[in-house]
């Protein structure tokens, strides 16, 4: 039987969240997010953030990230991010599509992190000018493409020059409580008390059926997203049902204890492939160059996983999922230590 | 307590669809619609349409409209509809926006049905011009937002003025159930048989938690359906549990016995409410002329419904849910029948 | 030899902005609007209008148009606009296209005006709600479709209410010096001081080349208008050469001594064809009642004009140009005179 | 008095143009593309490039461009570009506003051109899936915005490529004229017999008023283009006169002999400029890294044209216009011989 690694968002739903979805079947309840459930979310999420929040549910984190841009960003906008970000690589012109034609203008940086030196050299080859897209918001991701994680004196750096210039600083979150765990922070601590303005709270991919939710630190920018969301058809009718998701994920810290689980099995495979990583280990997924031989002996030992990089280039992607088994965890250190040996003994 | 009639939507979900999402939760499985259980999909619609379909599911009945007729016409398309259709009032512009700026134009007719003159004269009335927007889809409602159904030949003689011209013809199923179990008709008369191309199949509304599906006919004109879908972030990773709820729903006639029950309790209702009846009762609404003391009368006893119509004339839109309580049926049957007392001694 | 009556925008170029484009042919000059005959634009229109305005050239009417709408409204916002308008029935959808999926929603009234009770129930019909468009703007035709004009007290009252509601008031001026002119106002009194926010100030139809202005007079909405004029491709690098225009246009009241006498002659034409009258004749278009046979009667004479309304109807339009050879009219005063002869002895 | 070589777009209209538009206003003409000016573009075209084309006047570059680029694209598609592009840098997004969202792709290559090596990567960085935007035209700048020209031979190994990917090819050719007169090549040969799908034809920066047009070698792409153009307020009414500028400039080659005056006085200052030129002069445009105090030495003696590159880079742009007075190119070289000069002597 495989061993999947390819996706957390292969993995199934936590039991609490399924048993929510069940507990939340009872008789009528008003529709479009003006049920019980939906009503609380506000005030659930405020005491996670520590200060008043408004939360807006959807199914997905491409909708959670386009609809938020497409809140900062006129038509003409252009927003900075990292040339590894989902909404780049893996949304299929969303973020494009919910703004009217914005454009995003790509950074890159080690570990998927941008810098604050490239922002500023981005900033600075894009003046205002009527002849050219005005930067207008900066897009983020904690934790990484490349599963790494920005520090909150990092995030603030960037939010900092961000919004010297005027930009809004979103966050694409889809796996922020991996973030929140990985770095010991409270979640304020990396979000609006760092500068940022929007995040993209991911829940999906860490134990949720379909629940994301975006979460305005900054009232003012809410404007018309209640009328986007509608209009991209991300409002359901059934609300109740995506708001017990997420009540659930907050409930007794089960989105933290999920996401625990899951970084804490990385760190392991981390130990065991320590001279294959490319990029630290601070979330729920490692970047391994391993070869294309290795490769091939890992998928011959029956675990699943992407290829990374360029064809050709020995590199994979793995990631742990909130539910992984423990034996998956365990024969796939063992599979790397053998690899390891090797690539040492290979690499003087 | 309140008896609910305002809506389908405020419905829970039917017990059979929570038991399958439960059971789709089982470990890891492909995502974006690669796993089991939606690639049964295209077989089990298909046995359903007695021919071979391609199935696209969906969160929303909006996003399956709005979609879809983005498929079908181009920027400078016109879609023709009756000014009663939900795409026209209640999806706040999703049509144009997934389309990219697509017309509605608009038509009247009883029962909120188009009449093969109306159509007729519209698009008598849309030459083609480069200077004018370019009627390319017809899309008609079944059951009709007022409760009525178009029969098989009156799709049929709609379908060929359309085709005739040139436009594609989309159907917005949302109560898609209803209609079939009110025309006691296959699903195949009144679709592709009739001259459909594309139907919004909706299962929400009738027990769904949140499951929808685009039915193509004709396949040619899928063309970048899968694109557009992900790009509005309206494909799902963990679309087995969407999949999942319209297996359970089409399963041993489940979707039929649900409408079924409703259908058969709103005839109990239009037998008690004849006199008020502003339209036919052929699906799960009943359109009544109560007048405003007629509509307080009602919510003082704890029945819950929307206005309908302009503002001061007395209209009443009621709903009945595949869960509707017997007990709030009759009860309501006893307070129109006070009514309508009332009503026929008004009315000499 | 053919006696044109098709469209003011079949006229040639008056022979003092011929004149000007060769005068601003001297050398090189800034481009995009720095030039010195575009920076004098504010200050001449400021002038005209007896307050500081802010204006933007354009190439055509419809660009002035839909960049002017899409500055008014988000992409989910709707237009109220009277059905007749040009830019419901001869933009191809630009108003839809430049906002990016905005809805026209259209109103009747007699001689293709608004009035003030339409306006007030399409308000009331689209009320607040986050599942359907907002109004955000009231687009008016002054002169109107239909050859009609408002008068300083009828703009007043639907801009009033335009206003309460928070919608902005845009005015299509394609044929504006002729309603100018027709009503014996100033421009301000038809504009501004009625509670016009920003107007489609024409020219092209009266005597340009291609030359059209947006003209704000609330520079709050200016906004983002600069951008958008860009991006669709509307800003000109040789600017300098439709402002050269649009200053030849103002000078000595040109414009309103070719509006004058298009206004002129179709009022002699308006005496010989009264009893076919439509509408009042208040600016330079005609819209008369001839018959099938008549339109022959007069096609076989030379005449050509378009026909009007539905096919059978028997209904023409006839407009009058800033250059319309006298003796046309004379000999078209001379074929309606027939006509009229005829109507009048067959209908007693 | 300053002298500019700042931008071709500066300079003012030949009078063979000027001519043609006086000589064009006579009477009354059919409106919208209809008259007789207009109707004899194709053959005219048809001529130039050998073979039947078909041809679209429009008021912008821009327009061109952009209009081309969404004719070949879906609004998920990417078009695949240099990053010194035009449709990049200088439009302000109309590419991603008139295609309803597409991405522009950008690569890396000396000289402003693409090469084979870089549109091969990038397309096997763009593989066909669901989650990414689809590659779907290369778009070539003929001559580039450095100055450069690609050879016939260059142009057809990129079309290759782009065609056996299923790419459209658009060339934005602002200055192909200058092109043309650069390589002393037919238009065909760098057009449609290197695999050139669409050509932006530019001649508002070679002497015309304001007038380029959209050629289109296939003609199975037109598709939609014409219902785009109106869409985007492109269609002018008075279109006889953009039509009689397009005629004058292809009459007698005027428009080579234009673009041959400006490439020659281009040649005398590269030759003055030798050591200083940062790429082959090959049209009217010289790149020149003169450092901030050779810029400022050159300002301070009258002569006006942009920086280019990251400021204090001490780089230059000099454009040289088909007007461009002798006496300013001859100034031009003394100073620059200074430079050189002294420039030599620092630079061993």
């Amino acid at each position: 039987m495989a061993r999947y690694f390819k996706s957390d968002n292969t993995a199934p739903v936590a039991p609490e969240i399924i048993a929510a979805i069940s507990a939340a079947n009872t008789g009528f309840a008003r529709g479009y997010g003006d049920d019980d459930w939906s009503l609380q979310l506000d005030d659930r999420f405020s005491e996670i953030f520590e200060r008043r929040v408004k939360v807006f549910p959807v199914s997905t984190g491409t909708a959670a990230n386009s609809l938020a841009l497409a809140t900062l960003v006129p038509p003409y906008g252009a927003i900075l991010t990292h040339e590894e970000g989902h909404i780049v690589r893996d949304e299929c012109g969303a973020p494009e599509f919910m703004s009217g034609g914005a454009r995003l203008v790509l950074m890159q940086g080690a570990g998927a992190k941008v810098t604050p030196e490239a922002l500023a050299a981005t900033l600075a080859a894009n003046p205002t000018s009527v002849h050219t897209m005005q930067p207008r918001a900066l897009s983020l991701t904690q934790a990484t493409e490349l599963g790494t994680v920005y520090s909150p004196a990092e995030l603030q750096a960037l939010c900092t020059l961000a919004h010297a210039r005027g930009l809004a600083v979103h966050m694409d979150g889809a796996r922020f409580a991996n973030a929140v765990v990985g770095l010991g922070c409270s979640p304020a601590e990396i979000t609006w008390r760092a500068g940022i303005d929007i995040l993209s709270f991911g829940a999906t991919k860490n134990g949720a059926l379909t629940a994301e939710a975006v979460v305005f630190f900054d009232c003012e920018r809410i404007a018309d997203f209640e009328f986007r969301r509608k209009r991209a058809a991300h409002l359901l009718s059934k609300m109740r049902f995506v708001s017990a998701q997420l009540l659930a994920y907050l409930n007794q810290g089960l989105w933290l204890r999920l996401a625990g689980r899951a970084n804490t099995l990385a760190q392991r495979l981390a130990a065991a492939a320590a001279p294959l990583l490319m990029h630290p280990v601070q979330a729920n997924e490692l970047f391994l160059r391993v070869g294309d031989a290795g490769a091939a002996a890992l998928r011959a030992s029956g675990f699943e996983f992407y290829d990374w990089g360029a064809s050709g280039s020995g590199e994979v992607r793995l990631v742990v999922s909130w539910n992984q088994p423990e034996e998956d965890v365990d024969a796939l250190c063992a599979a790397l230590a053998k690899l390891t040996a090797g690539a040492s003994s290979r690499c003087p």
